[in-house]
């Protein structure tokens, strides 16, 4: 094992890498939710000025990375990769919002964990010593994902109670490898994990066994109790999800209800809005990241957070072929102190 | 700048990582091929046991990861990430065929060049001191391929003359942190690049500008000119897009024609196998790298080589929006020598 490396599957980063800027564009549903003070952006047009929702959602990433290097003070020309990622077919939210921007490109699939595995890879290109100043970003809209993942809008399908919200939002960090913080410490990258679930409309208990899989991993590799942070916030496992995960943890032991939530539970209110066991998509977990949460590191409310993107790694095709669902976590220790 | 980082967009790796193994497995049309010899396996039955194409990819993919560790001697859980992507929507030929491996996973999205962006991200990630063993791998097939880009088989559509077949086929590559080579010693980055070109059934003149930018910006950066390499292989320009590539260096005053080939001009005999511009797909590039250019370098028929993986970042959705496609290019060099 590298020295990095640390126990299984976690590493430790020698040179944590500064978030520089950090900025989220939502559409007008999550603007009236819980979290609307912390978003940078809410879009009343869904279309953000375009023809088609698929064209909004590129409008959107091009919109919010823009954004995360004005708050960086960083122009695009400063940055060396940038490495994005989205739900729709072949991630067009992201080549087609990004093709302008001129900067070298990794192109990610991580399902809704996305902004866990860009950010994890990000640190590790600037800790790496391969980029001084790297961006990670994805996003999602819900026209898109709904007449891809589910049926046209107009047909007005039923959603059953397990189900969760898309997320219309946009998320991008800005790292660099000198700065004030807050800073990337520690990363856990997950494995698959497949348990069986079939439903496509209950995800959240198809992606728990992933986040579990990961925190454990997190807590064991780094010999550490679910309290060393202030707060653990799993991707948008939603009111399922993160209920199976408390028990699964319960299981061994060990209570992190009191330091754990879901941004799928942050950012809609499930009792006024209507969404059913919480919000989903790639720009649930980026919004709550880049806004609330970041935004509560930096003013000192919170000290230490583990952010675990979650994400389903199903096709309406395999769900068609009677397939289980895959999924996977990805784990990022964000803290005040190097 | 960061001092792995040369010129605009590459990198020089200070430790390079070593391929300690590589496979490829193909179907049937590839095994008739004038590469035949160089394939590990070539299977008959396109649905490799399973009962879809979809499952199919899934299990060539496994199958071929499964067969590069067995000639590097290293179990699964040697390996500390596996990072793997596919054309499929959701990627679910990476997904589904690695969820049983049990190894951390990094999915990707690069298109047709995924083996390089896969195998770029692992040599990064072995250099940066993440981990000492980590396996890339991509996969096509040309039965899922076709009924989600373009028709039913069944339909029997009529292929322009500058259509490009997709490839059956997978390849992985096993990197270590040690061990006696080929190694992988330069790696660039590319942008996404889009000149406009709007015909899904002319990747190969879509491509080409991406391939022109990365290889130019490599040769600016590394100082070195085309014939520092005893071979520069694009990933699947075909016909049409690997003769733009040497005019638009052919306008610069460069000839690169005398050691450039195209990996989707050597997997098919375009006379005898009727594929009309040549190969594509991520498997065209993977499958010709794990088998007939590795070994080409391990017995010493080149020194050096400049892989360039190309992928077309459209989608059905974007070309029926009328959309340009934008494509990108991932420049990864592999020599005997460290």
């Amino acid at each position: 094992m590298s020295k990095k490396h640390i126990g299984k599957q976690s590493v430790a980063l020698p040179n944590p890498p500064s978030i520089a800027g950090h900025a989220c564009i939502v559409g007008k549903k999550e603007g009236e939710g819980p979290l609307r003070d912390s978003f940078d952006l809410i879009n009343e047009d869904s279309f953000f000025g375009e023809q088609t929702w698929e064209k909004a959602e590129s409008a959107m990433q091009k919109m919010t990375l823009s954004m995360a290097l004005d708050k960086a003070s960083l122009p695009p020309s400063a940055v060396e990769y940038v490495f994005a990622g989205d739900l729709l077919n072949q991630c067009i939210g992201s080549s087609f919002g990004l093709r302008d921007m001129d900067i070298p490109f990794w192109g990610l699939y991580g399902a809704c964990s996305t902004m866990g595995e860009s950010l994890s890879l990000a640190a590790m290109a600037i800790d790496g010593g391969f980029a001084d100043t790297a961006a990670a970003i994805t996003s999602s809209h819900f026209c898109s994902a709904e007449r891809q993942f589910r049926y046209p809008l107009e047909y007005g399908g039923q959603r059953p109670p397990t189900a969760q919200w898309t997320v219309t939002g946009s998320g991008a960090v800005v790292l660099t490898a000198d700065g004030e913080g807050p800073y990337i410490t520690h990363l856990t990258c997950g494995k698959i994990v497949d348990q069986g679930i079939k439903d496509a409309n209950n995800m959240g208990a198809a992606m728990a066994p992933a986040a579990y899989s990961t925190l454990r991993a997190h807590f064991e590799d780094l010999a550490i109790a679910p309290s060393h942070y202030d707060l653990i916030v799993t991707g948008d496992l939603g009111a399922i999800g993160a209920g199976i995960l408390v028990d699964f943890f319960r299981n061994d032991g060990i209570d992190i209800a009191p330091n754990y939530d879901d941004c799928g539970l942050m950012i809609f209110s499930r009792d006024a809005q209507d969404v059913h066991a919480g919000g989903s998509g790639c720009g649930c977990s980026a919004a709550v990241l880049t806004g609330h949460l970041l935004n509560g590191i930096r003013t000192g409310r919170w000290q230490k957070i583990l952010f675990a993107a979650t994400g389903a790694l199903l096709s309406p095709v395999s769900t068609q072929q009677g397939e289980t669902i895959p999924s996977i976590c990805y784990a990022v220790s964000i803290s005040n102190t190097r």
